[in-house]
């Protein structure tokens, strides 16, 4: 019998019901409830609404609750409605009337609003450290790959050879202001909406503050109005959880990419990989297409909560019951997304060799010509254009940089002497590199170091 | 095992196949995957690719598998991958050998395409036939009102007296177009893309015209790249699911503003409507609320969908297994959506002579006084104008337009003359209306009588 | 001075003015607009209601309006609040008292439905246009590639060869079912709204019929509330957009890939690349890279309208204003995508005999081995395994396929005989496909023929 | 003459040039520009890469343009490609080859990820102080309602009494919220990725730090790859912006419901409202519903960057240019959102009085009558059916809460005495209340008198 039918003639129709219940959902706050249950029980013994022996008697069959949900023992149906009704009924039948006390001073207003901040909190620790685990992935083949020169592109083109290293550390990069920002989310999330009530707060005497430093929040969400009406955090954790799924798209798009026969540099385990129930030849980059798939599902997921919550006048409305679809779909497409790309990255081979031979020699060093004119004192715009010119000299006879001749490159400019040909070894382009944050092998040993400073630190 | 693992010298991680495994989603296909295997095989007998024993064996033991599915005896665990795997190796166990020769000559690849059309197909007459009920339901309410004359709104703001019923089937109008997608929609998914293998085609003597016609399709997806590299039919059904949802928000608002203590105007029926834990006097119009955000559930699940298939080289991708939760998110929202509309709609009594009273000489009749001196000859935006002064002279007196004298009126305009009274009674203002499909009781009679013929056919 | 103002004792806000201008947007609707105001004043003189001297007199400064604003004489600003407004006061500063008969028995609620539907209707047409010039430029160089052997994918891995001309002309099909989704919201957009007025109809004896007539419109939209607060069209219309941009960001995909250093198969023209301010030698495919990043506006459009929508009370609400940015967003993304898409694709190079050489012998033709052993009776499943041992053995002995011996196809089954080294050539393997809409040359041909027929007549 | 055209034989076409032209909307940021070319010129000349006297020569033909752009001497077309080589050409024309030293060691990848954090910065600052001044507007008609009471709502219905004061803090708790989020997201915008040039860095002395100082920028974007390739601070601000949106629509939804007929409860400025060209008596709530209507243009902006960046390799692709119309778009729909929203907040009268008589005896304090019983000793959940009993013997008599007997009461539970009846006045129901945040006048005071000093501290 639902918590709330004191004035209805006739029960819920069963398709109201089943159309209203959240349980399939909400049931994974349980944990969450009981917890915020009991917190609010023992400041309601404290301020003296409730007699310690009752509070005694809910506490113990509370714990008693969870561990039998937790062993399978007790289960929820739809019928339940939702978790808070399926505990408390449950407690009435363990402890009978006292029971019936523990929704003093509150509703489920306050109450969901309490159990998704707690359960978000508790998210948000764990994504903040898969997400480091993704970044020491990423160092550790940093580490590896330290000499491994490879291409850098923009526009997909080749545009000047990198230590792969330095393209590995941006992505450290991309995922710290990942945690930065579930961290600055998190600070508006650890605050406490129990007490609030149905919305304008009680006239018994409980104590919101007790409560919320029982369960270790930092502070409350002061008007109870907006306690209860608002879902901010949700919304801002799933855009995060957006940016982070953003980010593993681009970083799987490239293995995908790497995996090919064209670009061959990566080569997925086995054991993270899938073939065809037609070719028997193949061998797929299953995980990081998935991820890059479900990128979709959390920007999805986004836009659907702030659909809900869009035109919504305060305080609390039915409507708001659909973010936890949204919320929970986010967590573990993220979670889960965040976990296979570590274990990929980790079990990925790339190939060191693969793209020494091609580059020596290679058009995309033509910015260093460029840049060796300005430093024999050419404006930057000419000294383009020179190089420019070198470069359509190559493509006309069909010849690699070094393969033209002193007199072809004196015939562009007279500023170009002997030491021209040094540029055309990709190792000295990186190693001519000088500023901070480039792609020079000091600057990428720097951002090694720093990075495992901070990340294994404990 | 997989169907596919013959070159792989390490099994699938285990943390890979679940984060990979789709059969907690495509579960609810198994009965279209043995639709189009039977189909399959009964070609395949017919073009001699395999025996008519086999075929047999194959055949019986399909429709022993679908008894096995339906009445609970065998379930899918996440370890079996996907639907199709499932059944093939339940074959397999089954008829031996025999059973090795289903996948002659097809592929997942086309094989998902067929049964998420299978499906599709279905859903959409499933859930046309949902919206044609909710269309009947507001025929009804527009039946019984006929006569109920209620303020129209725009902005909010009432803007002129109109009936009911008018307004009543504004709303049918709008889910014929709805139903009139979903038919288009129906035309571009029923075709099979069946036999297009993997992508390419095949060099065994299958006949995909055969099967097509098996399974009545309207043809081909000829292209047999196209055949699976298409996710189009989803997206846009989820497209016409979004404008469905959408237009049922707008009904919700409007439901939870005529409930409201200020409208009063529906009263929704107990067995539709719920309490508050925390305060006794509620009543809550939970399904409309319920049914607005979940707008937002298909709007995220059309932006997940488009998200997954943008930019996607073809043929097919990994990616494109996150198309399917958003396809039975969309199918289930708005299914479980417009039965509920319905019912609940079926079940509200509008308080027919709720505004009666308050219409009478109401300034929202205002528009009939200009209508009233254009017809005496003013131009139209004199006559706007002159009304206006009609209009502030009421709010200065704080009367209704009746309760001005007949030398107020004519101050304003000579052409004023007692029948400018007549105009009102809110029921004059509505039969003076001549314009097609306005709110005249004729032409809302007109539209009931059309309606009637069209939903009540059969 | 705004048209309303009849009852308003203070001037609107200049920053509220600003705020709630709209014709910045719906200037573009000028045409649209004198269209459909010389349709209203026809008819209003058919009917008797306004003078055939002052109709004659309204419909030359009409025209006289019209050319002023084309030819840049007349500037609309936002102080002129919308075009309706503009356009009746330039009427009436031209024909005097008489261009106050003009918005007789309508209202800027259907006057702005009405030149939305007149625009999308003129839109739909000019894009279905561009998508067929779109689709006839794929089809041209399908011609040219009759005979090109690429490997075709899927997961980015080679999967199998193919005609490119086969690759190509599953665009051909995706675009053209744009092209229905696109003449089917057609049929719904072209139904005219005019005469509904404010949403309630008029008393004045207007004939709707008339003028939809007069427009060349299908028919009504009959209900006269449904007619000013539908904007069905519109979204459908988007979203048929986004689903067209979500196939030209596929192909946008892979032209990108293909003009990559890795794959080098499509040489994009010098006139449709740029460089970089920095690399002298970078050549990049900007225009795919554009379209594919535009895909986001239109899907982000899709998303904003929707959002308008959602939730809003009948009839009409002043959040619709905000659709037309939408709308004109849509057109303008779409529109110039397929264009410069269209004239990229016919200025593009393809290597014909870029992939020649290295599909001998590839592994990509492993299913072919499968189909060989299953035509000589084995079951698909195994002849699945047999053939990835024939994978195997190569990658161990890092060879390709016809580089292994009779002895070693023979351990694998014996069934292997002499002629299975025939499948080895890739246009063996293309050739001996069979199955409709297959990559076979038939099959190919056949489809060139019949889009050639269908995308050539006129 | 482009940048970049070095290498290319053919002028870009015009249709592509058109297509890809992006200073329509850059030109916005050529302040940005300006000021980041003005500190990489101080640099270069600092690090002897150019001498003091060409920097000198650069530096007052930057502040000129910058001048004659400003008084709109200067225009930008469509063919000057982009704002960078807009400025970089004028510089040219005015001082020569000493120009063309200004790109030395930057490239546009880099120069534009610095206009846009620079842009960015001052938004987030302005939109900030915009948001605050809501924030004022918000207590001030707080402060002018401490006394007024209203009923408030959950799911439209009425819930408990509150004071209209406590409804209007909710808002200024929210739009705190929004203020720290954006502080959060300039914490990550705010440093400098100049120097990052191309994406691998520069062979060339320049200072990274140094300009970074220059432009008060907090440190470095430090990887050279992130810097170029890093979108994020955008999408996050997008997200702020959308959040802002979505809290605003909710507020627009309150206006238009109490501007409404039927809640009579606020009086919108006529200078805020506009009029019908039908019907002469309208006065509609535009504002808010503009506002409401444009939270779905920023969704829709938030959809469309996250599409764009979902999957892009690193690091810059030509797609990243589709990320200015989005964040423009977001920048000036919140901002006159918020701006608009604080003049109509100003300048909206609230009747005090509206609800006095009707919230006198009103169900709404049936949570009263719950809490005394509980207060009495009841447990709260048979308080909670105590009250439902009283609720429904009211439904049945048709009667208010005191115009029960005390009889009546008794009959319901012997815990209830006289002073029931000083529950039924709504201001005791009020005071009453204790907890923290509550609607207590005490709770409600202490609330403003924190935000006075917090908002109105310089």
């Amino acid at each position: 019998m639902p918590l709330w039918n004191s004035r209805f003639r006739k029960p819920l129709a069963e398709s109201a019901l089943k159309f209203s219940s959240s349980i399939d959902v909400d049931r994974r706050f349980y944990n969450e409830d009981i917890d915020g249950s009991k917190a609010h029980v023992q400041m309601l013994v404290k301020q003296k609404v409730i007699s310690a022996a009752d509070g005694k008697a809910i506490l113990s069959a509370l714990e008693a609750i969870r561990r039998d949900i937790a062993s399978g023992k007790l289960t929820m149906h739809w019928r339940d409605e939702d978790v808070h009704t399926f505990i408390e009924e449950q407690l009435v039948k363990r402890v009978g009337e006292r029971g019936k006390r523990l929704h003093t001073g509150r509703s489920r207003n306050d109450q969901i609003a309490l159990d998704e901040r707690l359960f978000l909190r508790r998210e948000i620790e764990a994504i903040t450290a898969l997400t480091r685990k993704l970044q020491i992935a990423f160092l550790r083949q940093a580490e590896r790959h330290k000499k491994t020169i490879v291409p850098g592109y923009t526009h997909l083109q080749r545009a000047q050879p990198i230590l792969f290293a330095h393209h590995l550390l941006a992505y450290v990069s991309m995922l710290q202001r990942d945690r930065e920002r579930f961290a600055d989310c998190l600070k508006r999330v650890n605050r406490s909406p129990l007490g609030a009530a149905a919305f304008a707060g009680t006239s018994l005497p409980i104590s919101r503050t007790q409560v919320a430093k029982a369960l270790k929040f930092d502070g409350l969400v002061e008007n109870s109005i907006d306690a209860v009406s608002d879902r901010d955090g949700l919304i801002e954790f799933i855009a995060a959880c957006a940016i982070t799924m953003m980010h593993l798209s681009r970083f799987a798009e490239e293995m995908i990419l790497w995996s090919s026969h064209e670009f061959h540099f990566a080569h997925i385990d086995d054991a993270y990989a899938t073939g065809s129930s037609l070719m028997p030849q193949k061998k797929n980059p299953d995980i990081p297409e998935l991820v890059r798939g479900k990128s979709g599902r959390v920007f999805g997921s986004l836009v659907g909560l702030l659909t809900v919550m869009k035109g919504l006048p305060l305080a609390y409305n039915r409507d708001m019951q659909e973010d936890k679809v949204h919320l929970l779909d986010a967590v573990d497409t993220t979670s889960s997304s965040l976990a296979l790309m570590t274990e990929l990255l980790a079990h990925t081979i790339f190939d060191s060799g693969r793209f020494h031979d091609e580059l020596e020699g290679d058009l995309s060093l033509a910015t260093d010509i460029a840049e060796y004119l300005v430093a024999k004192g050419m404006p930057f715009r000419k000294a383009h254009q020179a190089a420019g010119k070198v470069v359509s000299a190559c493509i006309d006879k069909e010849c690699l940089l070094h393969e033209l001749s002193m007199k072809e490159f004196k015939a562009i400019s007279p500023l170009f002497e002997e030491d021209v040909f040094e540029l055309f070894r990709p190792l000295n382009s990186i190693k001519r590199k000088i500023s901070e944050g480039s792609t020079a092998p000091r600057e990428v040993e720097k951002q090694i170091r720093s990075w495992g400073k901070l990340l294994r630190a404990r």
